[in-house]
């Protein structure tokens, strides 16, 4: 059981992070919803439904978001053809406290479930989980989902919206959205390929409007680990994505890796420094668990699936503070997780 | 990849819920610590460690829970006389809003992680997704690990300690504590032999203090669900263990199951049954992730290595609320997960 990586079935050998499958998981679908400003901003066409306000006629931020994790889901379970009693499980999970938004989505859904907290890395956390799933023989298609509410997340961590509290220019703006992909056994899509699960990272960050920066250590402590563990260079992909790290955070990540003689300048990008634009006034761009969602299920996976991207590195980075720790004037400790997928 | 249950490999059927282990993993060791309530009941022999008081030293309840996750993970380690770096994955969460005690217990031990929410379920959703990494071939040794803290839950979920609410007879004592499990794909102990993923199950239950009623229907459902997939009567095994459903909620799963025909009074107990004494006056018994976890990396599983229960069925029930979802007047959606450990 303890063969080397790039081995035929096991690959987690003592003291490295990553695994690679044997049989690759294939993602067959995927689908996403988001919120009016989302909607205006670059990535417009990417996504399957863009709701009229940030309520979309419920009664609650909190109901909004679980709406749209739910449709999320089903809608990606549609676009696969399948019908919910195919997915033999669910992986998903939220920002908000109990993963609220998660667990009344898939009460309505009736199939087995397991919940997640990764924060803002919960995607890929769930995309890996799932993989395993599968590879491991467990089950044959899997439902995978992430989301976050702007006005939920920010009354919950920050300050109610309705306050009007000026940000801090370093600050990220939370994504509303969802996304949700279905992993199947046969099919046709993208592979998961490798996956590699990353380690707290805490480099004594206590400002939680500079996520940016407390996350870009994680990315890169992972990035590094699954280069090194899979014996690639950062050119094997066309394009390596992280997460949510925002404008502040990506420059990090890019000097990180410089310092460890790395360049991935041209061919790395910040998933949320890609859904709004300049004019929409985010500040550092955008956060949350729907970031990385909302742009992997979109726009990486369309160009996964015309080829315009063949081999792709998704780092869904997390930072793992609450409220109360930050009272408690805490560091931020922070993780990513990573998953290669090829076509 | 679709076999019938019982078969070699692969036992997710679609419409199944249940694994069937071809290479049932190993518990190898558990380690527990508790507050001093928890040790002056019924269980006090079977704890590692019993803090002197709910802080130990520590500057807030949610450090000392913390704290006493990192021990609990460290301790069973040493018993299985591996070092930190043998460990392949950490899996663990614990109650309160973005798993802080996790998170910060874990930054300290420099492993890969992954963080989940089931609630009171996490220990029995860490011991599943742990098995899955080794007979998946994904891991050699994995920790597995949860815990809760009677006053930082009871700050966070209803009212502070200090304020001496009265709590209503229906409602259970939240267990300070955590469990860890190693688990290993050589080495001796008990194994993990079958594992059913619960699904989301919600009778319209809407008080927080009536949890055990909120979670029976969700136990027995997964109950039945485990037993209808493997084929087995109850009395297959020796015993068959609830998380944390009290007293009242023990006796609706004793009702509910003998609504479908099937007798579990004589081979089935409530760990949220079995921590305190009467005396102690917790009204309905133990509650938290820590009332499963304590128990099984306890009594549990030195009765399995002493050879005195040689087939049990631990039920992880989770109740998924936040006060959010309270205050929004919504119902209780509950979960149950299931492992079958036997020698």
């Amino acid at each position: 059981m303890d063969k080397a990586i790039g081995g035929e079935k096991v690959n987690k050998k003592r003291g490295k992070q990553s695994l690679v499958f044997a049989s690759p998981p294939i993602i067959t679908s995927t689908a996403n919803i988001v919120g009016p400003m989302e909607g205006e901003g670059l990535l417009q066409e990417y996504f399957d439904y863009i709701m009229p306000d940030n309520l979309n006629n419920l009664e609650s931020w909190e109901q909004c978001e679980s709406y749209m994790m739910e449709r999320a889901i089903k809608t990606a379970v549609n676009k696969d053809n399948s019908t919910m009693e195919m997915i033999d499980c669910i992986l998903a999970g939220d920002l908000l406290n109990q993963l609220m938004s998660t667990h009344f989505a898939v009460r309505k859904l009736n199939r087995p479930f397991l919940g997640l907290y990764g924060a803002c890395s919960t995607m890929v956390e769930s995309l890996l989980l799932g993989a395993m799933f599968l590879d491991g023989g467990f089950a044959n298609k899997v439902a995978v989902a992430a989301s976050s509410h702007h006005d939920a997340a920010e009354r919950q961590y920050r300050f109610p919206s309705e306050l009007g509290v000026q940000r801090p220019l370093g600050s990220q703006w939370t994504v509303t959205g969802s996304g949700a992909a279905v992993l199947s056994i046969l099919g046709n899509g993208p592979r998961i390929t490798a996956a590699t699960i990353g380690k707290i990272v805490d480099y004594g960050i206590k400002d939680p409007n500079a996520m940016g920066s407390a996350m870009a250590p994680a990315a890169s402590d992972t990035l590094l680990r699954h280069l090194q563990d899979t014996e690639r260079a950062p050119e094997y992909y066309d394009m390596i994505f992280t997460g949510d790290l925002g404008s502040v955070g990506k420059q990090l990540v890019i000097q990180l890796m410089q310092e460890k003689g790395m360049d991935i300048s041209s061919n790395y990008q910040d998933c949320g420094c890609m859904i709004y634009r300049e004019e929409q006034d985010t500040h550092a761009g955008a956060s949350g668990c729907a970031s990385s969602a909302v742009v992997f299920s979109g726009y990486i996976y369309r160009a996964l699936m015309t080829n315009k991207l063949k081999k792709i590195l998704l780092l869904g980075t997390g930072s793992l503070h609450s409220t109360t720790s930050y009272q408690q004037k805490e560091s931020i400790p922070c993780i990513a997780h990573a998953v290669a997928v090829e076509v």
